[in-house]
């Protein structure tokens, strides 16, 4: 990784962070491999502090963003329902919208810093 | 601390964060205090903490955000530099722009969720 010169957007619920970049990674590894456990090793991540992110997530939010399949935790898998789709697609828009805003600003500020 | 719907702006360099909403806080409490020790009191911070967030902004800039007075580490104050003013004002300023920019998707976000 190299530096990061873009805005993290942080949606906080309450004292917890209902959405941000680690939760928004994380439903897209959960929407791409169809399993918390799966995808929380493609993110190097605990099982328990993956399901403890899904957990703050669909307790902030009206719906689940996430929802288990038959089998139990560990046993069907999970995926990612619709309204969790729609959720992350609007987060990522205004993740973009914010980032493009401040793109000049951010070069310029890029100087101010060492190599 | 209520629900907070806004853009937190990180900017890292290599792998620390040079500038994010704690640094900055740190910024305007030391500009505030004259004081390191008195900054991190004001924030709820150790001291140590305080010291090593200047150590990597410090680390981070061209030059020094934060420059501590004769009297040593806790002997004789500190004072955030003119450029340490710039940097944060340009930091202020960017996370001013990119909270605007998506102010109207922001409100639509809350609507997904809870009271």
């Amino acid at each position: 990784m190299g530096d990061s010169l873009q805005p993290q957007l942080k949606v906080s619920f309450r004292k917890s962070i209902a959405m941000g970049p680690g939760k928004a990674a994380l439903l897209d590894a959960i929407s791409k491999n169809g399993s918390i456990s799966a995808a929380a090793r493609e993110l190097g991540m605990s099982y328990r502090r993956a399901w403890i992110l899904v957990n703050t997530m669909n307790n902030s939010f009206l719906s689940p963003l996430v929802e288990t399949l038959t089998g139990g935790k560990r046993g069907g898998g999970a995926r990612v329902t619709e309204f969790g789709e729609e959720v992350l697609y609007q987060y990522r828009s205004m993740e973009e919208k914010a980032t493009k805003s401040v793109r000049t600003e951010m070069r310029r500020f890029a100087e101010y810093m060492r190599d």
